[in-house]
Parts: C-alpha cells; sequence; structure tokens
C-alpha cells in the first residue's frame, strides 16, 4: 500500500497536504479546555467535494481516523485531533455557490464564514439568523455539525431549522445528498437533521443548502437590573409566560457586568446582581412589547429599567454582550499570577420556569466549592453559560473548577434540563451525554454511527 | 409458542383486542388511493405505553408484521395493513398529559386528535400551529409519523419544528426517549427528527412532547383573482421575492372554484382561472402587508383583489378553502355514472420560483392524458395538489389517471421539486422516492432501518 502522505499527494494540490509540524499542532484542538488534543499526521485543505471523497477514501484505506475541522471555535473538543489522525479542514471550501431570493435559500461550501454569508445575503434583504458567539469567525460547516445557536434563537431558531439540505461524503467515500430545495418536503426519512449536529462522527459536509429569511426590521431595546439573579430569571419565566416573544432576551451576571466595566467602560451599573437585555424587533408593536417586558421586570424585581434611546445605543449594548467572554477572559486571566487564570466554559440548557433556579444554585456551588463563577447567557432560552474561573497553574484550582463544572451540569440535569444547550457533546461531555440519554438511547445512536461508519475512522472518541 | 391471539389477549384487557371481521377490514387502509392494503389478523388499542411494548414484543415473538395506524387520515397508504398483521390502533392513547404555559411545551399521547390539541391551548393563550387538512379528525400520533403540513406552515413551519421530545416503542419492545423540555439542546443525535417523518417504520410513537407557541394575532385575509393559474405561481413568487411573509397563502384553482360553488354557494367567481388567499397575522402591520401583496398580485395580472371586510368574511373564505377538498370529491363523484367518479389526490413541492411552471404543465398534462385536473394546495410554499378525477368503473379511466399522476411526479422533480411536499411516501410513493433520493441515500436510509428494526417486522413494506 501507498504511503499515506504519498496518497494523498497524489490525490490533492501540493498546497493542499500539510506536514509542517508548526501546522499539525496548531490543528489540534479547537478552544476547549478540559479536553485530551492529539497531534495529526497531516492537515488536508481540499478545496471540492471530490478532493474531500479522496481523502476520506485514502484515510479509510489506510485505516487512519479522519477528524473534520472548521474554524476550530468550538467549545466542547469535538474537533480535536486524535494521534496520526489525518485532519480535513474545510478552511479553503469557502464559496457562496448560489443566493436565491425568489426560493430564500442560499447553497455553500461548509467553509464559508459565518459572518461572510450574513453580509452576502443582506445584500438581497435577506437573513441568515442563526449568530452563534463566534460568528465573525467560525463557518456554517461547523454551525452545522454542532447545531450552533446564538442570541436571536430565542425568536427565530438555531441551526437546524434553517438547514434544507446537505451533500455529505460518507465514511465510504460516497458521496451522499440529503434534503431539498423546497420549502416543505416529506420524501423519506430526515438524514438531513440526523447529520446536523452529528459533530463530524457519521460523515464530512462538503455543502449545505440554508433557507433565507427576509432581513429584520429595526429592533428596540432594553436593560434591565436585578438586585440577585434569580429575580432575573423569575422575570424570564413571566415573560415567557405572558406570551411575549422577543427577539433577543440575554443575561450578564454581576462578575460579567464588573469584568465588562474593567474590559471597556460602558457605564454599566456594577453593583446590580443580574443585567437583561431585551429586543423586540416587531416594527410598530415593538414599542408596546418591550413595556410590557419592562413592566414584568419591574414586577420580578428589577431596580432599574431602561431603553435605548436609539439603535447607536441598542448597537452598544448589543456589543457589550458580544463582548462579555473576552472581558471575563482577561478579568479572570488576570485574577492570577502570571496571567494563569483561565476560564473553563460551562453550557447547560434548563425550562424557563427553572432558570431562577438553576442561578441560584449555581452561586452555590461556587461557594460550595470556593471557586468564582460567572454567568452569561442566553436565558430566553434557559441555555446558560457559567464560567468557572480557574488558576491553570494550580492543580487544586483545576480540580475544583472541575467539581464546580460538573455540580452544575449535575444540577441542569435535575432541574429537567440537558448536559448541552449549544456547545454540543465532543469529548467535553462524553460521559453526560450518556447519562443524559440513558442506556437505550445510547445503544440506538451507537447503532446508527456503526450503520454509517462501521470502521469507526469519522472523528473517533467524539460524542458516543 | 402461545397463539398470538392469545398471548396479546393475556397481556391487554379484553376490549383493546379487537378481531370482528368488520372491524378488521374496516383497519384495512388510509384514505389514499391507489395502494394496496392486507386484511389484518388483529387490531389492538393499547391506553399505555406499556401495554404499546408488550404488544410490540408479541408481534415480534410471532414474527408477525406490526402496523401502528392513528386516525387512518393518511393520503400516502402509509398506514394501510398487510395480510395477517398486528394493526397497533393509537385511538385509546388519547390523553394530553400535561401542558405547561411558562415553558410553552405540552406532553400528549398520540391519540389526540389535532383540534383537541388546539383547543386545550388554547385555554392558556397558545398555539400548536401544524394545522393539516385533516386537524379536525387526525391525530398527533399520525401527524408527527407523517411529518404533516397544513396551511400555516407558510409562514409557521410544519410538524417536526414543533416536536421537542419523544417516546418510542423499539422494534425490540425497548422504550427510548428522544430529545427534550428544552428550548434548546444538542446532546447527541437529533433521534426525534429521525423518528418524524418515519411514518411508523422505525419504532411506536407512544408519547409526544410539543412546543406551543403564543396564540395568532387577529389576521386580515385577501382574495385575489387571477386569468390564468401561471399568473396566480407569478404573484406568489414576487411575494416572496419582495421578502413578505404571509401567515397564509393559498391557491384554488377554477375547477375547485366550480365545485366549491356547487357544493356550498359563496358567490366565489367562477369565471377566474386561479384564486389567491392570502392573509396576514401581524398585527398592527397586517394592513401594510396586506396592501403590497394586494399591489404585487394585480402587477402579476389579477383582474380582481378584495379584503375580507371582517374576521367574519375572512373565517368565510378560510372556510371555503377547507371545503374545497370534499366540494371536490363530491363534483368528481358526480361527473361519472352511479357516482363512480373519485379522486387521485397527488402532492408535489417545487420551489416557488418554479410554481407558475408547475401549474402550466399540470395543464398540459391534464390535456395530454385526457383527464380532468383541479389543483388546490399551499402555494407559499410551493406544495401543490393536482386532484385528478377518476372514473374508478373504467379501466381506461384509471390508467389515464395514474399516467397523469406520474406525469407531475416526474414534472415536479425536473423542476427541482421533491414527489411529496406533504402527504408522505407510504406505499403512494415509494417508487418515486428511490427516483428523487438516489441510491446512495436509499442504501443510507436502509441501512438505518436494520440497525433500528433488523426483522423488519415495523410497518413494512412502506417508505423504502
Amino acid at each position: 500500500m501507498v504511503d499515506l502522505l504519498d496518497a494523498l499527494r497524489a490525490a490533492l494540490p501540493a498546497e493542499a497536504v500539510l506536514t509542517d509540524p508548526d501546522l499539525l499542532s496548531g490543528h489540534s484542538r479547537d478552544e476547549a479546555d478540559l479536553c485530551a488534543a492529539g497531534l495529526p499526521a497531516v492537515v488536508v485543505r481540499p478545496r471540492t467535494t471530490e478532493q474531500v471523497a479522496a481523502v476520506v477514501k485514502i484515510a479509510a484505506e489506510h485505516r487512519v481516523p479522519l477528524v473534520p475541522q472548521g474554524a476550530r471555535t468550538g467549545l466542547a473538543g469535538a474537533a480535536n485531533a486524535v494521534d496520526g489522525a489525518v485532519v480535513l479542514s474545510t478552511v479553503a471550501m469557502d464559496r457562496i455557490l448560489e443566493v436565491d431570493p425568489v426560493n430564500r435559500i442560499a447553497v455553500l461550501q461548509p467553509g464559508v464564514v459565518n459572518a461572510a454569508l450574513a453580509a452576502e445575503v443582506a445584500k438581497h434583504g435577506l437573513r441568515y439568523p442563526p449568530d452563534p458567539g463566534s460568528w465573525e469567525s467560525s463557518m456554517i460547516g461547523g454551525n452545522v455539525a454542532t447545531n450552533a445557536g446564538g442570541m436571536c434563537c430565542v425568536k427565530y431558531g438555531v441551526t437546524t431549522e434553517y438547514v434544507f439540505g446537505l451533500e455529505v461524503v460518507l465514511a465510504s467515500g460516497e458521496v451522499l445528498r440529503t434534503g431539498r430545495r423546497t420549502a416543505k418536503g416529506v420524501a423519506g426519512y430526515d438524514l438531513t437533521r440526523l447529520f446536523v449536529g452529528s459533530e463530524g462522527t457519521l460523515g464530512v459536509i462538503t455543502e449545505i443548502t440554508v433557507g433565507l429569511r427576509p432581513a429584520a426590521g429595526e429592533s428596540l431595546t432594553l436593560v434591565a437590573l436585578f438586585p440577585s439573579t434569580a429575580a432575573a430569571g423569575d422575570a424570564v419565566a413571566a415573560i415567557s409566560a405572558q406570551g411575549l416573544s422577543p427577539s433577543l432576551l440575554e443575561l450578564l451576571d454581576q462578575t460579567h457586568l464588573i469584568a465588562l466595566e474593567a474590559y471597556q467602560p460602558m457605564g454599566l451599573r456594577t453593583e446590580a446582581k443580574a443585567l437583561l437585555l431585551a429586543a423586540s424587533d416587531t416594527g410598530s408593536q415593538a414599542a408596546a412589547d418591550l413595556e410590557r417586558i419592562a413592566a414584568l421586570c419591574e414586577e420580578a424585581g428589577a431596580d432599574e429599567v431602561y431603553a435605548a434611546t436609539d439603535s447607536i445605543e441598542a448597537a452598544q449594548l448589543l456589543q457589550a454582550r458580544r463582548l462579555a467572554h473576552p472581558a471575563m477572559e482577561k478579568y479572570a486571566a488576570e485574577m492570577f499570577p502570571q496571567g494563569n487564570g483561565g476560564l473553563i466554559i460551562d453550557d447547560v440548557a434548563v425550562p424557563r420556569s427553572a432558570l431562577a433556579a438553576l442561578l441560584d444554585g449555581v452561586e452555590k456551588i461556587a461557594a460550595e466549592n470556593g471557586v468564582a463563577i460567572g454567568v452569561v447567557g442566553h436565558a430566553g432560552d434557559g441555555n446558560m453559560h457559567p464560567n468557572i474561573v480557574v488558576d491553570r497553574a494550580d492543580p487544586a484550582s483545576v480540580a475544583d473548577s472541575q467539581r464546580a463544572f460538573d455540580d452544575i451540569v449535575e444540577l441542569a440535569l435535575a432541574l429537567g434540563g440537558t448536559c448541552t444547550g449549544e456547545h454540543g457533546v465532543g469529548l467535553l461531555k462524553r460521559r453526560w451525554l450518556a447519562r443524559e440519554i440513558g442506556p437505550v438511547s445510547l445503544r440506538v445512536q451507537q447503532a446508527i454511527k456503526a450503520a454509517l461508519d462501521p470502521e469507526g475512522l469519522l472523528n473517533p472518541g467524539k460524542v458516543l
């Protein structure tokens, strides 16, 4: 058998086969913490479906694991390499193949950056709603592979709602087409949604047909400050119970407010225990919607509620929410000597009615484990990201953080929630997945994996 | 081995095991035409998941096929019995187990009638959007098994968008739980959506967790009359291209207008070649939306556009649309002696941009095959139901109709469409499914079926 590298070099252009040691180690992991990662034997950057199929076949012939990677912005280790693997990077598959405004669809390669798609479809008065935090760098292929969420999902749903069809290279190297270009269609099993969120374990996505929506109208935005995180949680439950559908409903806790003010002073009131950011994009009804949301926040105990005076202030508030993560990372880094502080990012979702209980519980977990935890997230979906501050240089701190992380997931499950609202399972939540879904579901998922990838070479060790 | 009937009688209450010959033949088929049907050996009506599991295990032990049935309102033969099968009817599993207004979910057994769910959640100011034509009698279990559509889907999406989680009895008799109760969740493969639309071939759905929405505001409605069906198709494409999102966008052709006026005179102008019914439920913006839709209809060539003067007239128009099917059935019956006239109902979806071409093509197909075809459907989704009039007593007429049916599906595929927009594959579209999805997808679907039902006893012969 020809050597793996020779075979890849024969099948791909020279610049598509990378073996430089720095590049290899640079492709060993995504942005997840606490996850193992290996060193790939080679990184390939195909441009076409045919090249992807060739790579998958070569890896199969050599019985070498194949790990698909997009922008490596994932937070669960799903894109981490295993030792000796072929890493298939989709960065060079970055073409938007079609935008069809009448049928409101776009067809694209997986390496298209989310923000690039947003910009392109905006030219046609259209919008691709899913907006993960990483949207300026993450790629649609990775968004699809992880079924990414984001801030607009509270009203517009997550990635899977927008995937009409896929082209996938299977473990066999065969090219599968799923789904449709029509608004509706029920021909056969919904393979599209099976691949969405499968984190590279069932095939390599090489083309995506997404549904688009008309661009949203301008939205109105308000901020509410609360004397406790639980009061903010109560406000979210009340907003939902009253039948309101805000286009944004985000929470930042005091730790994040302090981190944000330190990172980029905006005059946020850091003595508040929690901030809710809400928006409505219902046009002429938005002002009335926000008035009702404001009243419900006050009833839930908000100290202060104020509306953004104009779209500039609204954009600033949204930007503050988007900066919460880098601000918190800087805050954590500076909490320990030599900048060794870091964040362990958790991701759980609970029924909205349990949001207050989750937030209360996270406070207790922080105290019990002697760690600082800042909470931020998509309150309207019950999807929270508790960020645990850790001193990476101190094994005791790492152990405390890991314990707090597990306690949070345990609590979310006890509240009827899930171990991952939007980041995915990858390596980080594998153990928890088995616990959440139970042995019957695990066996069914394993049977599907075995049916599609009998040799187990596609992204081995992830999810299941 | 104990006799099949003895085993079922030992496992279920006496009234849940039916062997009366009239009842058996009454459970042999759904409402599809052109489909084979067999005579079941027994019909069971379990009330609980445990009873369903017992039935599935008994059928497996006796190697007898098991066919799940809901209200048998399906239009693709997916619920048709095979000779000697156990028919598992879900009619007695009719409990709404929970309505949770804060989390906007309901949990129900599969035998709950769509309209009963709608009425129950309305008490909480909530709404379950999917509204298939059969909503007053069809059951949510069947809606889920076929991924049913309806009129509101143009804005609100089809059944699968509203299914958060399922309980399913697998071919092994094991009970699987899929999905979640939270607004978001990405823990593992999306088994929920794999079972939605799988038409009883992968398991028996015993419990469904659905997502709900706030009740829609009152909608405004307009009617536009066109001198050709293609002009109506052009109007639909223009409405989509202009970024409008009507809450209803339905088409009736002249044949249906004539049938409706004969069935229940409403003063519809039967000289029009096509009628579009459009609505907007965007509250204070609805009037402006309808004005734009009216203008686009006029630009596309509408002779006449008029708005419903009030909610009563709007409801009457909606009711006329809902009566289109029974009216057309009566019209067809009376076209031939002894009431032998019938309808062969087709169901295709094309990209909206191809709607005019589809409508033109159906006219040609009718002429070429010497049959009458009335077209009605969800124009905003490109999902049309060409209804072919047939003289059931005349083999030549049946053959002509069958040819026209095939020509329509062929045309829809050639236009980039699908062989079924919402009715499903069942027996009726099996051959077309293989053609539409191709050999690779068919093999993947068969591999999944084999992984979940290795003995092939669940609803054999359907879909794949």
